[in-house]
């Protein structure tokens, strides 16, 4: 048997809302074995984990067996890293009412430590460790999916705050009057905004308000979603293009005032949204020049995760498995 | 001589615009002797520097000598803490344009270490060494002055972010339209606001609108402060009363935004207007339960300096001096 310190494996669960994919990982982020199962379809906690363990074995067993994981880490919704549970996530049907000590139940199973995080902050610790934020003490990752996540890195550590749950940033007030409505149940969040359902939204409402010819015209209002304005942005669709402008000037905004707090090195994007490049990120990078206070002017880097793609929220997961 | 380990003592310079404060500090925060000069009135730093030391070196004597003193740590505007130098301040002669490597001249001429940073990160250091926040790992500091300053506490630690400037959170953007101008040249900043030229500017605007009588009226609307408001609200003035209900109200709002970054366990007020006491503390609590995130609701505690008075500032620089 290894010792702790040769161990050089590390499982990353990326558990969504409807898939939980698994990998084992080494320590330069080359993910060696995957395996998968649903998210749902069990009434009880003790059952999902059951079910992942029997998969995860298989994948285990190619490793090397299980003296060949140092540890796992878990990227979740409403995942607190300080004791290891998913907390009334809405989305869950097996936690979605009370406090589920996730990490305990896996660690009791598989017999070496888990650590879990929310996805945003796993998305952080995964490009501190494998992607562009690799050497960085201080950054800012924003996620924009269907909603806005962010991870804060201070000092070279994830922020998690008194109770865990710091780095909501999608929902910082952007509107403070006529604000939209967003899932948390206030008005004027980001993310009601900046969302990939927020884009779709200022799509719809663009339209509504406005004369001008559009590709977007073509589809039915109600079911555009972000990639059709993306698809639509790329062919060079002027009304596209503006919603992503208008888009990233709110994002430039928003990190304008991050910046008064946490003075980052660089801001990075992960999520789908992001892959809209210098569409998104040029009126960002604008936007913030613009409204940053003067002495954080021209520091800090704009940048879009080397991670992004099917197995970054693995990676972001499985790299909490090393800080154990 | 004494050893390193058995030096009883450390020098806080509370570094101002007019003057320039000197206190000898134990580890129990009392002062054991105090000495002030004018900052003002050098054209070069070296002679503010020499001045200094002349003042300080009658109280050093009075405590045993330079032997018993472990270190020397400044508040100043525009301080940094990774170089020691105070950067482009702009009401001092002597460093309004450029850097200055003030706690390297300090250590030079005494020949003991000297820590430098801002005036509201030195009172959150001040406030976990002596005051209300000891023993808090995660607390933000918020100095209403002339300014609104901000010093955030997190991991038990300082963030002074890449540059040495995180932290302020007078300049995040509360009113995005129509916002009042503010020092920094941006428009809707909450030190626009909420610093007590802000509630004096909020008073001035409130006269001019509104028929309702007030004792205020009374005054010289050019030349109302914040006290005069204090004052009239403490004698029941309504329209008083309603100035501290909309400053309050909008700290309340920013501290909402500040949960979603830091998720602190307390909201520390410091500062002139702290003094105001339930008068500006009610509105804020009642503003942020209206505002914050849900998962962050009934967690927070909001607390006045227990350090607030002529000696707090001095207290609070030479408490990094402990640090170093």
């Amino acid at each position: 048997m290894t010792t702790q310190q040769q161990k050089p494996y590390v499982i990353g669960l990326d558990l969504g809302g409807t898939n939980s994919v698994f990998g084992i990982v080494d320590q330069r982020g080359d993910i060696k074995a995957t395996t998968a199962i649903k998210t749902q379809g069990y009434d009880k906690v003790e059952d999902y984990v059951a079910a992942s363990v029997d998969a995860l074995q298989i994948i285990i067993d190619q490793v090397g067996g299980i003296e060949t994981i140092k540890a796992m880490g878990i990227g979740a919704p409403n995942g607190n890293y300080y004791n290891g549970t998913i907390e009334f996530a809405p989305n869950l049907a097996w936690a979605h009412d009370g406090i589920v000590p996730l990490a305990q139940l896996f660690s009791d199973k598989l017999g070496i430590p888990v650590a879990l995080t929310n996805d945003a902050n796993a998305a952080a610790i995964g490009e501190m460790t494998y992607g562009v934020a690799r050497g960085m003490k201080n950054f800012i990752m924003i996620t924009l999916g269907t909603g806005v996540g962010s991870g804060i890195v201070v000092n070279g550590q994830l922020l998690y705050g008194h109770d865990g749950f710091a780095g909501e940033l999608g929902h910082v007030i952007m509107r403070r009057e006529n604000g939209r409505p967003c899932g948390c149940g206030r008005t004027g969040c980001l993310e009601a905004y900046c969302s990939a359902t927020g884009v779709a939204r200022t799509a719809r409402e663009f339209l509504a308000n406005r004369q001008d010819p559009s590709l977007l015209r073509e589809l039915d209002p109600e079911k555009i979603t972000s990639l059709d304005v993306s698809i639509a942005a790329g062919k060079g669709d002027a009304l596209a293009k503006e919603i992503y402008e208008f888009t990233g000037h709110m994002l430039g905004e928003a990190c304008a005032d991050f910046a008064a707090f946490s003075s980052p090195e660089a801001f990075i994007f992960f999520g789908g949204m992001a892959k809209a490049g210098d569409l998104i990120m040029d009126p960002i990078k604008k936007s913030y020049d613009e409204h940053v206070l003067k002495i954080f002017k021209g520091k800090a880097q704009f940048l879009i995760s080397s991670l992004d793609g099917a197995s970054a929220a693995v990676l972001g997961a499985s790299a909490i498995g090393w800080e154990i």
